[in-house]
């Protein structure tokens, strides 16, 4: 039987596979879901079994548990490490979902569901596509998996697992599904990834809630002073002005800007999907360079004060931000971090108290093309596509690829199948059908191309 | 017997009638108190009936009922028309409370409770204060009650009301208690007040929440905007920078300006109380002229993006803002609001889209310290607290003051006894039980000396 018809028959036993695990709500940054972690930990190793490991285990961490599972096919062969993450984004704001994120439903040829590609989605791609390869024959070299539950909160527990796991985890490459092609039209692989730096910050102004007539114009309001807090990070050409921050940001060189330039792009259609009028970003900059190139500075959340119905005329005690910065290679997050604690504390006016947690970071990475288990990436994609990748950088963060390199001394290639319109991290997150089959079959060309004699 | 001794012997009733209608959690901001707002009404017109009143009723307008209640002594008496409000602010942050804010407790010689002061407390010591006056007979004067249900909301169907029934509400002077004294050393009568400008903001960035990483630094974000636009609406010297704004606002004589100097203020008791290590506001003024004679720009609430618990690295669709202005007299609320529109449509960027949605308002007022009212007031309130009252001017809003004077023509006198301790709008707002009893007192003197041949 090929790769194609050995996926075609057996699709719709995959998708009851993927569907039993979108059916446990992992939602990491939920301590509520803390059983639902377990359970979907364990139901992968069911999965992977099922699939041809030999061997799937749930292995303890200091946080959520990891998944550990291998085939192993001789001690000479090279090793392939396939890494994935069980959990998944809160689902918030629920009322905007068109049917329930934790029950998977196939509507207008795409997978409905919170996970449906955004990892496990993606993370099924890599077990199938294993599965494929071996049923097949083409499965030369030695399989390794480990997937993790803790991903959306930035992996706090993988990073002392990989120090304590290095001899199992021993490996030539690693491979990850968890990225995005440029488009439906135009297949890609990730070669640089962003860095990401994450904090909360608190503003206290009075101890209580204060009457806006009686107090206001005579004590700060810790919101407005939260917001000129914020409002300063950025300057009017959309940089970053915190001292220093730029210090280790490398310039793009004309040659990879040319290579950028490539990418087909059009903006038009870009403001369209978004439905903005204008787009806004660093100066001097295009816009496919500054998200995936140049550093950025986002409040990804903020509250404080009265934000119920009705108006309350409230001069209130708390402002909160869940602030970030998507940082480039070379950029330390710890360094940024610190940096970033330095302004913020200087900045803060003596008539309020400024708290800074920093929350979760990781360092960007980049992928260097002319190895070999890259260019078997490239012609596996090319086969199941029917067009060759193009190498492009992207704007998100895997913080753990450079884990990776720094503590187990392994590249990593992100064969992602991902699409923007996917809608990951967001209400009504999706997965082409399509390409689900074509993952599969590109993780089983890998096989076949990686190990071919 | 004396009027001292009248309200002594009453005081467990009063405080009863109090209780009953405090149990009534009339909170006009929220729909879902529709029928207690009707409750509260009706248990007001019993307690009238109860205190001496020849009639009392509830009359509907197209938001909440009004109260109404008169006791008419004779056709060419004088005519006292007592405001007051039966609706309260809600009650979160619930979890601070340390008693149910609708189920009052006397602890330390205090009645704790939602509305124990604003203005459900300050309300019956005008019904006690009344009764004792007519029990005792002082009583020369017709006496005209008027308790809306809409104060907290920014009274939207009051004016409506006034202007259909002018007749009814026809009379020679206004008496409300919904004010504050300086100190519980310093009683005091409010002779100004602050005006009020009130405004919902909505930013939109994209049409859905985005993955901060693959859009970051690429598309604005709504929070990072909706700070800038707050941030820019007043510079480093705290002054409001809308054009035109302080175009109305009178200076500050030197003669009141001498007159402020003189009420006692402890700057490093005040930031002790509200545990701040230093005050911010409009340079030039010292904090009392901050506070009740200069304008001020506060925001009440701020929310968008993720706000729950963990780090979700999001670029969100939206972000909201309920923002104020408190005014001053001559500053017309209607006029602010066009120009704070105008300029926020003028500053709003193009690449989100910014809504602005006005909300309440209402103009400051003055009342003048030689009407005979005024003087009945200063000496009553003397004859309760055993002290001669300041004359002050107060920050908060009571917009349908000024609403009174215009639509009917007649002044008010601002006869209050809360205390900044107090705590209205807050957790545990409460009222000391002697300035409710020497409240009561300061109404019947009043009685007594208004109409005193």
């Amino acid at each position: 039987m090929s790769v194609k018809s050995y996926i075609e028959s057996n699709q719709d036993r995959f998708l009851e596979e993927l569907f039993s695990l979108i059916r446990i709500p992992s939602i990491s940054a939920k301590q509520e879901h803390k059983a639902d972690m377990l359970a979907c930990a364990q139901r992968w190793t069911e999965v992977l079994l099922l699939s041809g490991a030999d061997k799937a285990v749930v292995m303890p961490t200091t946080g959520n548990p990891i998944v550990y599972a291998e085939k192993i096919i001789s001690p000479t062969a090279p090793t392939v490490l396939v890494y994935a993450h069980y959990d998944v984004m809160p689902a918030e704001p629920l009322e905007l979902w068109k049917s329930n994120p934790f029950e998977p439903e196939i509507r207008d040829g795409r997978i409905w569901a919170r996970g449906a590609d955004d990892d496990k989605g993606q993370g099924m791609i890599q077990v199938k596509g294993f599965e494929t390869a071996l049923q097949e024959g083409l499965l030369n070299c030695n399989v390794k998996f480990i997937f993790e539950g803790e991903e959306e909160i930035g992996s706090p527990s993988l990073e002392a697992f990989c120090q304590e796991h290095k001899e199992l985890l021993k490996s030539d490459i690693i491979l990850v599904s968890d990225t995005s092609m440029v488009s439906a039209e135009v297949p890609s692989l990730t070669t640089g990834l962003r860095g990401l730096a994450y904090w909360e910050l608190e503003v206290t102004g009075p101890n209580r809630d204060l009457h806006s007539g009686h107090f206001g114009g005579a004590v700060a309001n810790p919101i407005n002073v939260l917001c000129k807090i914020i409002a300063d990070i950025t300057d009017a050409d959309g940089r970053i002005t915190i001292p220093g921050f730029y210090d280790d940001v490398e310039e793009l060189s004309q040659e990879e800007r040319d290579m950028i330039a490539q990418v087909p792009f059009d903006e038009t259609k870009y403001k369209q999907a978004i439905d903005v009028n204008a787009l806004f970003g660093e100066k001097g900059y295009s816009t496919l360079e500054r998200n995936s190139c140049r550093p950025s500075f986002d409040v990804c959340g903020i509250w404080g004060g009265y934000i119920e119905e009705g108006s309350k005329t409230v001069l209130p005690s708390k402002a909160y931000a869940k602030v970030s910065c998507r940082l480039v290679p070379h950029q330390q997050h710890e360094k940024i971090s610190k940096l970033f604690e330095d302004y913020i504390n200087k900045v803060a006016p003596d008539y309020v108290k400024v708290k800074v947690t920093p929350k979760h970071g990781g360092e960007g990475y980049v992928c260097p093309i002319d190895m070999p288990a890259y260019r078997a990436a490239e012609k596996a994609v090319g086969i199941a596509f029917g067009k060759k990748p193009l190498a492009v950088r992207r704007g998100g963060s895997i913080p753990i690829i450079s884990t990776f390199e720094q503590v187990l001394g392994v590249k990593t290639v992100l064969m992602g199948f991902g699409l923007e319109q996917n809608a990951i991290h967001s209400p009504n997150e999706s997965c082409r059908l399509d390409y689900f089959l074509k993952g599969i079959e590109s993780v089983a060309e890998f096989y076949r191309e990686y190990t071919k004699k």
